[in-house]
């Protein structure tokens, strides 16, 4: 099963299915199509694809072996962050390549990979006759774009989703060797600034010295965004931020990742933050906000005379519990409006939002899951808050009620969202069998959720 | 004359001489060539392109009448501006088009229009055997990116450009009638800000609120490059900047452009600046600082949840006399290194630079061309400072040791440098008669420059 496994895994990342801007529009269906063909390979009873008009395909699965068994939804998302900076890869981002212990390639790790194991031991348990429960998968092309249409989706076909549990596996583990359970995710806004000069780009010499330009609007406002200490300079921004309890934060300290080793995963001395937080809590009780791209005049080669009539950035939120992404746009509307230098003007465009979320490590399904890590890599997984933010959580959560395991196989070094990312083979087949086991494991929850 | 004339000037704009960047780098070569061609066609008694290896040769080309008459060497440059904004253009920039009175197209006014007419004016006064004087040609293909071949070019060939006075045409008249003589330019530094932190791009949610992010720390060091006043802020950067005298400030304000034209040119309510200058000598007597461009991160469309590894802009100063480009070059490097945020390092290179220049209004050859310009247009010329910069002056004058008369014939409302730039057709005819007048006159300069 390993060399079959592998290949396909890698056939399903050699389909660039990038979902942020239109490039790569027509590889986000070719890969619902190849993920379809692949559940119908493995023999389950129905595998559709849900249409959502222009955007990439929900793709559902089941295999429903006796209503009277709980069943389990597996999420995942086929779809992937941009490869670029192109110039970093090693090997290119969509040749997925073997070195050493691991697989290197875009989407290998998110969530490609994190996806794939689940259907690998599906595949195994029905190929055994050994299939306890239910199953049901949800497989989205939206994820890193926010997605946006998944909601509706589920709206439409509440009926088909009815399950009693969800497992989604789009995290990491504290080390290679340590499995861990995600019971915190941060929210997320992603938001677009346009700064403008009314009228035409201009000459440098000519006008320079007279002609308010955007470029410097633009570097005062994100200037303006932090405060001296590091924290983020919005009215208000901190007036509903969660405050977690003393137990938990002791347990944050004993058993999430130290700081040496988020600074070794950032490769930096020194990292950035507020005072008084571990940089753990940094990423995951406190709220942070990255400008994640920036552009203005003219970008290419040499030199160009040239006052532009406009610049842009990207800005991206991580929110965490109690904040609401909808009160944090509108501040931040106000506030660059607030921050803009006479002369020039400020649009804001949000384009994703989710508010943060979290889980009761005590739901019993937590517990099959624990202990399904814990047969298979005969240690305990730790519990950890994720930076990150994944908005399906909350809307399985929120819309279908059903209570999210987030069971995560990729490790701190897999470079996700970056040039080079990589899944440690081992991990991938480790999370075949706990996925097994969990499975397994779920067969007698049963009675904890009729 | 007029139409052939006016084709003969849109075949020279259609093609796409773009200096900066290499995209356009064989274009140079076919625009020398074309140049070439049409000196031979006009009857020319020699026409060379003088090799400067893999820069766009420097174009030379002679009409010899009599030794013991005044030489005039016409300086100008075929290479033109990026043209991008594209989309902003209402035809395309190298599909040169007349609407209404003017000519649109990348080039038609910098400096291929102003190039091309003293072409016509010197083959005018050939077809009628009465060229009275030399005439030497110097047509050059890197002025937009600093001339930086050109100078060694003028070292090796000294004796072929031995001339008595020089005139470029590369500049601005007052309005549409009122023609104008510059006198003083600016300086010129165009450099590059490459901020970097050690490692790969990270994720911004798993990593957001503890790694420094190289976007962050550009925007904060350009939103130190100046005062909340408005001045540079680099230390002593003010130091040696030349006071002009009272009365030629009396004379800029009686005669230059007024705060409303120049505010009605950069289309804005409100411009910029030092308090206790006109907008005219902010843009000339005071020296400027503009980021011409940025770039970092996710650029693309949508969103891409990313800290990026490195950040960078284009920054472009415009310096007045007696400032030195090469200290303020070492300053700025200094000052960024200074601003740049713990985590981050700062580059600097310097792409480009040139020290300001001022001529001096009593010379002869500025009279010949003053009394050229209001035979032509019913009016005496202004004398005017200008806010670019167009290092060859400063090259032609210091090096061959020629007094340089800076005649323009473009308007204020052409666009230079920026999308839709446009020549007014008749100043075009007009510059021509100028030309053939400033001509004639010098004929009786001789004894001045000998």
């Amino acid at each position: 099963m390993y060399t079959r496994a592998l290949n396909e895994w890698k056939e399903f990342v050699r389909i660039p299915s990038v979902s942020s801007g239109s490039a790569h529009r027509s590889h986000l269906f070719d890969c619902a199509d190849w993920l379809v063909k692949h559940l119908q390979k493995m023999g389950m009873q129905r595998v559709v694809q849900l249409t959502t008009g222009v955007a990439p395909p929900v793709v559902y699965a089941e295999e429903l072996i006796d209503t009277a068994k709980p069943t389990l939804l597996i999420y995942g998302h086929y779809d992937v962050q941009p490869p670029d900076p192109l110039n970093e890869w090693e090997t290119p981002p969509f040749a997925p390549t073997v070195r050493g212990d691991y697989l290197y390639g875009r989407g290998v790790s998110d969530d490609k990979g994190q996806l794939f194991l689940h259907l690998k031991a599906v595949e195994s348990l029905m190929a055994e006759h050994r299939l306890p429960i239910n199953i049901k998968c949800l497989f989205e092309g939206e994820e890193e774009i926010g997605s946006q249409h998944l909601s509706n989706v589920l709206g439409t076909h509440q009926a088909l989703f009815k399950a009693d549990c969800a497992v989604v596996s789009d995290m990491r583990m504290l080390d290679l060797h340590q499995p861990a359970l995600t019971y915190g995710l941060r929210g997320n806004i992603h938001a677009e600034l346009l700064v403008t000069r009314h009228g035409t780009d201009l000459h440098s010499g000519v006008y320079g010295g007279i002609a308010s330009n955007p470029i410097h609007g633009l570097a005062h406002i994100i200037a303006k965004l932090h405060t001296s200490k590091g924290q983020i300079a919005l009215p208000s921004f901190y007036d509903d931020v969660f405050k977690i309890s003393a137990a938990e934060r002791t347990y944050m300290r004993k058993n999430g990742p130290s700081n040496a080793q988020l600074r070794q995963e950032i490769q930096m001395a020194d990292g950035i933050g507020e005072e008084c937080y571990t940089a753990y809590e940094r990423l995951t009780i406190r709220p942070s906000l990255t400008v994640t791209g920036i552009s203005g005049g003219y970008e290419g080669e040499g030199s160009k005379g040239v006052i532009p009539r406009q610049a842009r950035a990207k800005l991206n939120f991580r929110l965490v519990p109690h904040q609401d992404s909808n009160q944090v746009a509108q501040s931040l509307s106000r506030y660059v409006a607030q921050q803009c230098p006479s002369g020039l003007r400020v649009e804001v465009s949000v384009t994703a939002q989710s508010n943060a979320y979290q889980v009761n490590p005590d739901e019993r399904v937590f517990q099959a899951a624990s202990s399904a890590c814990q047969s298979v890599f005969g240690r305990k997984p730790v519990l950890l808050r994720s930076g990150g933010s994944i908005p399906i959580v909350s809307t399985l959560a929120g819309q279908l009620r059903l209570p999210v395991v987030m069971m995560g196989f990729a490790s701190p070094f897999d470079n996700l969202h970056a040039p080079n990312e990589r899944f440690y083979i081992p991990n991938f087949f480790r999370g075949v069998e706990t996925s097994k086991q969990f499975i397994r494991n779920l067969e007698f929850m049963h009675h904890a959720y009729h």
